[in-house]
């Protein structure tokens, strides 16, 4: 099993993406192929020259818009490597719509889905929810939104272990008659699946075991997320501050307790997030991903490809959209 | 100056609703006419007979869609109260829907503002931002949006005093190339305002002090505000946890502590969020207001009367909406 790995993509490339992956190799043995610019690569301190490097002249930046015809770049040319079979995953900290796009090029979008998605376990008091979609749709049609409930039940349960996902519409009130005309058009189609749908929740239900799928499109996911983690950021900021004036707490101690909060909600502690629904396996890691979660993404590559998720992915989905499909059409 | 106040609205009215009304007599000297079942308010332990009541035999519950024509209801009369001058201004932490729409048609949009917006502060490390639309409008076309920028500019100017405030627009990233179509089209008509515009802005942006006014709709709104309370409370949770099994923290000074973190986001200081674009002064309150949050909502609308912010924002609202308009006349 080989898992390539974009050595130039994210905010700490590509000094912490090759440690991740020298770290990945080393602990659970798993088979490398950086892409990337071989003489910078080979230049690093960190570089293990017994890791397989495949030359990638070009890099695209966050900035740039994604380019998703050109195959020199470091994502292109590793999804290039998954499509010719030369590598099992990939595993990108990049410009994630340019993972998307050219993933969706090369290597086809999964029978009976439109659109893609992206799906974020949040920790929260008594296990995790899924967010999906965490950012890859910036406007998404209600038949989209139908197909994100659908791969957000099935990674529930193949990844999570959820039995029957409990899947809910995110809106503006838990109430039927809330919602935007998305939503509402969303909540009629997902009522028709077999899915075990819940209706309506709210912002906060991502955090207290309501529910187990919780669907959105990729700017609200995106708008969440981030202001999840701003959130949490300074929260814990005031948490330190006021327990550095606490009597008996030496910084030592201090240190030792906030680092236990952090980790229980630490994001990379997953690494990354697959994109669902294209035949092939790519794990997206956050800009700001350092060594540790580019490994963590490494290891979730392997599981994924070793649980071989995406052959049940596939056939969950077709029978899914099927049922669906059926629903629909009784209807008309 | 006299305020009207919504007994029946809440989900812990009316009990929390008088003792506040009773609280913001006492220690504001205001002067309050309560509105709602006249028999079930006597009735009340807590009721104070100085207090003046006005008779509404309907209450309109959170899951009643908005009825807007009924004016029997106490959200109905109490703004009847507000449009006759016999009260300065009207509190309630009832049907949002309700309030916005009643408010609409009896004290009427303020000449140029097509869609009234609720914004809300978010206090932060160094101050506090403005996130506006907070939940008024669950869809929005640009031109509100550019509203929503103006009337959040002169709010972060008149209430939290902040000189030339900076607007940003929620996105789904900071570069100019991200963002839905309604980003998109609003940032080029904000671009040719007179605001002090920062461009995109990203959900942790509201909690580091690089922008004073977000700009977004009120169904991603309302999703950012859910979203970053239930965070805020799972996480509080987990530090209690943790800090509870510190060496030598006794459950008093561990209280003290939590206190105080809680006391410096507590969003209940402000009270409630006025309805920006009216003719009128119309102060929302969360439906899960206690006394404390109800008490101080009423002490935001005699400071909002008593500054004339209403006026203020007319005039502004004009002047900006008429540079606004001549810009994009000019364009034509």
């Amino acid at each position: 099993l080989k898992v390539a790995v974009d050595a130039m993509g994210g905010d700490f490339a590509p000094v912490e993406v090759v440690l991740g992956a020298v770290k990945a190799k080393k602990e659970y043995g798993i088979d490398i192929v950086l892409v990337g610019n071989e003489e910078v690569l080979r230049k690093l301190d960190c570089f293990d020259p017994e890791i397989e490097v495949v030359h990638a002249p070009l890099t695209i930046g966050m900035n740039d818009k994604a380019v998703t015809r050109d195959l020199t770049n470091s994502i292109g040319r590793g999804i290039m490597l998954v499509k010719e079979g030369r590598a099992d995953a990939f595993v990108s900290a990049g410009h994630t719509g340019a993972v998307m796009s050219t993933a969706i090029i090369q290597l086809k979008k999964i029978a009976g889905i439109e659109r893609p998605a992206i799906p974020t376990p949040i920790p929260h008091e008594t296990g995790e929810s899924v967010l999906i979609d965490a950012g890859a749709n910036v406007t998404a049609k209600s038949e989209h939104m139908l197909h994100f409930a659908i791969m957000g039940s099935i990674y529930a349960h193949q990844i999570l272990g959820k039995e029957n996902p409990r899947v809910g519409l995110l809106s503006n009130g838990a109430e039927e008659h809330k919602g935007s005309p998305l939503v509402h058009e969303t909540r009629e189609l997902i009522k028709k699946s077999n899915l075990n749908f819940i209706g309506n929740v709210e912002g906060h239900d991502l955090f207290n075991g309501s529910v187990d799928v919780v669907v959105c499109d990729g700017f609200v996911g995106n708008a969440v997320l981030k202001v999840a983690e701003g959130m949490a950021q300074m929260l814990l900021g005031w948490v330190h501050e006021e327990f550095a004036m606490a009597r008996g707490m030496d910084g030592e101690a201090l240190t030792g307790h906030m680092k236990k909060i952090r980790s229980r909600m630490d994001y990379s502690t997953y690494g990354g997030a697959p994109l669902l629904g294209i035949n092939g396996t790519c794990i997206i890691c956050h800009g700001r991903s350092k060594a540790p979660a580019i490994a963590n993404a490494i290891k979730l590559a392997k599981d994924f490809c070793e649980k071989d998720i995406q052959s049940k992915i596939k056939e969950n989905v077709a029978q899914l959209v099927e049922a669906a499909d059926g629903a629909l059409a009784k209807d008309r």
